[in-house]
């Protein structure tokens, strides 16, 4: 199965250039199955339905999201209304939406995603990251209710990251990291089985801090005072994302890596899938 | 001129490999230059000068460190003996060792090389990590005191990483990121002509948590109590870094691109020197 | 019912003015039931099973503690060997020790005794320190199972601390925060009838930082460097803590006030008792 | 002399309440410099100039901030005009308004009074307290320039703040913490004779979160969502501040006690003042 992951649209810049390059990238790479992180969509700060409901329609299968998820207020009362949004899994029982889904990929193989989100130097009020992937787990392990299983986890430590990845290996196929903004290099398949990447990296402009307008971050790292707001930057996006191929026999990964488009950063296309 | 860095070497695997592979990497790219981080060497915690002195041996021009340099209580003495050896510039005034130096490569540039240490989730006690950078640039110019200038900026958040990015951008030749021990892949030449990457990664063992045996850092998140301690795994190492050609005209970057071998991640070389 | 509450017991000094001054403290006040925090008896880290016996046999009924609990590694063992001890409850299923234990006061009333600990600027991976005293109240609700109830809330954060008073107001019998080894002023009973307290403050030595020698603490304040360990403070201690009337009838509580003894701080004596 | 220090007022309430009884206390207890914190005197969110008028007009010499003194956009304007506010020292040279300043008391004395901010916990981006103190006092040191040297240290932890008032012991009058909005009972001299107060806590509603409403910052510990804004509390306000009795011939404390007023602490008048 050909899964494509892609990391936070941020502001206009990166969700058009996914609105834009996705639909090419499902048909020309025969994609199964696409889930698109979309927690910076709105000016960097959360998501509309409408901007979900066109990131669907450009071909996401599943939406996730992050710690920005609540930044726009429409989000609470949409989140119900839809199952191919997620918002972290590890909010207390009782929050709107879901955290998790079994959904059908174009191949007709279950695809069980999942978003989670970390608590290091991030949001130590949320449940345990761990209990609720094993919780997650044991409803539907691999094989048996689904034929895939794919964990967004949404953090900042790395050492959360690769524990987690570790924690799940060879009961998920794949471990995608997101939050930083930044695509690391670290993709492999762990001893277990599942493929893991630590961050995606975002969907955005490069040239700025996180995606967002370069100005006002920057000068508060200077002044140490505000002056202005944050806005997303609006120079031309680089999407970046992360292809794996699951096998549709043990539901484990056979080969994993990474895609980028776009001008600041170095281009690549899963070579598998080339 | 041809400069590489090489992420933190964490424990003896990564000193190992580092030490084995050095001196030949230096012969078959022709380096001008070569800074390794040396922070977590020693079992991972800190350095020692019986192992500095082996990584100077193996051709490394300069060690830098970062928030583990005194983890070895001699470093605290041998920082002084040497010249190649930096701990972060941001230390007070009166701290043992220094922060930046002016060496001369292979090629007879004078290089200045600057360790910053980032204090976002880090190390609020730090002086400014932006002024710190500033007094060093206007004490030594680029292609005034310097043929080339290199900061480790050495910190956990994105944000600031980037912003230290766009703040020398046009000064320096070369930011490079190290701490999270996790190489990123978003390598570009900002738009001032500084050479940039998040993060060099380490040169360990990347069946790990950051390079330390998986098992207890695992376990501290699973069960929240310690029951070991933490300790440098020691499978075999991945060397990861990042190789960048700086002009002799201009001291800005030319090209970039990440060095990678060993067994866990996809290996490259930058291609400009292949 | 009359109940005393101590603060962090830190080192030697501290556990010492416990220990002889306790005594006398439950005969003179006609103390009904006595709990101790002894999370820094151990030398400032974590409690050993003799200091343990010590301050019960010294007349306390429970020993609570907090994020030091385990530095003592002897306690990972012992804690499970004495209903008197308490770890902090919003450790994990399958954690040695107890979190909370009904106990029998002297006038013969059933106390619910239970240590959470809080999350912010602290233990982000502890369970939900709010859903932890939800269950504990569900299962044993005051003037059903319980005649008294007590949380030692160990928590660096007043907006947690506060929160979670008014969390259990009207259904707890007193809340008193540890962990910052201040005493605070701000006694009060909350509109529902539950007393509280922001911190106990410490029994150690007020001349210091926080218990501990002063030297090495306004050493890295200073330089950013180690220079030595943390030890003890060696002065003699000041005993902080709070007394609270409780009312056999509805548990809740009709009176509050502090109590210090020693030579740093305003002696008082909870007017109530005088 | 006689010194009073009042905690930040917080909101309508908390502001009221100081113009209302301020007058009073300084024609009664023949207060020679009043010194207030006015952080959160703008419905919680910094202060306006208007607001900082009417303070100094209830007989407050000098206004002292925070974290939050840049909450009110106006703020950066205003404090550049008026030499009896006080933004914290340890901004970047640069920064608007002034953090210090010397002032003439009723009884003629030169008082020195300083904001400092701590960074554990806070603001990790400002400079380092320390240092900046120990620019304040070489510049006019105790008895030469000033009859008198106070320091707000608006800080987090209260390792910071204890460190902060030995490292300034014997070099000014007094150190008051601020900013945890919870009264400290820890008030002492210290042994070179600088009186020490951990917090004054705050001048608002204490039935309520740090003098705001509890019921959105409940519900955020509860949900872990936000579901409405953060707004002031507006029950009755209760004053908590501290007196100081500084000596005229050494500019050290003689005596330092704390005062209460209001509906929801104990009240308290210094003694040495009744
Ligand atoms: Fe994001
Ligand atoms: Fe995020
Ligand atoms: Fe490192
Ligand atoms: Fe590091
Ligand atoms: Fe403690
Ligand atoms: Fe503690
Ligand atoms: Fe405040
Ligand atoms: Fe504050």
């Amino acid at each position: 199965m050909r899964l494509l992951f892609l990391g936070d649209m941020v502001g206009k810049t990166g969700r058009t250039a996914v609105w834009e390059r996705l639909p090419g990238l499902v048909s020309d790479l025969r994609l199964d199955f696409v889930i698109v992180n979309g927690e910076n969509a709105a000016g960097g700060f959360g998501i509309t339905e409408e901007i979900f409901l066109e990131t669907i329609n450009a071909g996401a299968d599943v939406v996730t999201t992050g710690n920005h998820v609540w930044d726009q207020k429409e989000a609470v009362v949409f989140c119900g209304r839809h199952e191919q949004f997620l918002r972290p899994a590890n909010y207390p029982a009782g929050t709107p939406g879901r955290g998790s889904g079994l959904y059908f990929a174009r191949n007709g193989a279950r695809v069980l995603v999942a978003n989670i989100m970390g608590r290091v130097f991030m949001h130590p009020e949320l449940d345990d990251p761990f209990k609720a992937a094993e919780a997650i787990l044991e409803a539907a392990p691999l094989k048996e209710q689904a034929d895939a299983i794919v964990f967004d986890f949404h953090a900042e430590a790395t050492s959360e990251k690769q524990c987690f990845g570790h924690f799940v290996d060879g009961r998920a196929s794949f471990v995608v990291g997101t939050h930083t903004h930044v695509p690391t290099a670290d993709h492999q398949i762990l001893n277990g089985g599942t493929a893991y990447l630590s961050d995606a990296g975002m969907c955005g402009d490069y040239d700025s801090s996180l995606g967002m307008d370069k100005e006002e971050p920057l000068n508060r790292f200077i002044s140490k005072m505000p002056k202005g707001r944050f806005e997303a930057a609006s120079g031309p996006a680089t999407i970046c994302g992360v292809g794996v191929e699951i096998s549709d026999r043990t539901g484990l990964a056979e080969a994993i890596a990474p895609l980028r488009l776009g001008p600041r950063l170095s281009e690549t296309i899963p070579p598998f899938w080339a």
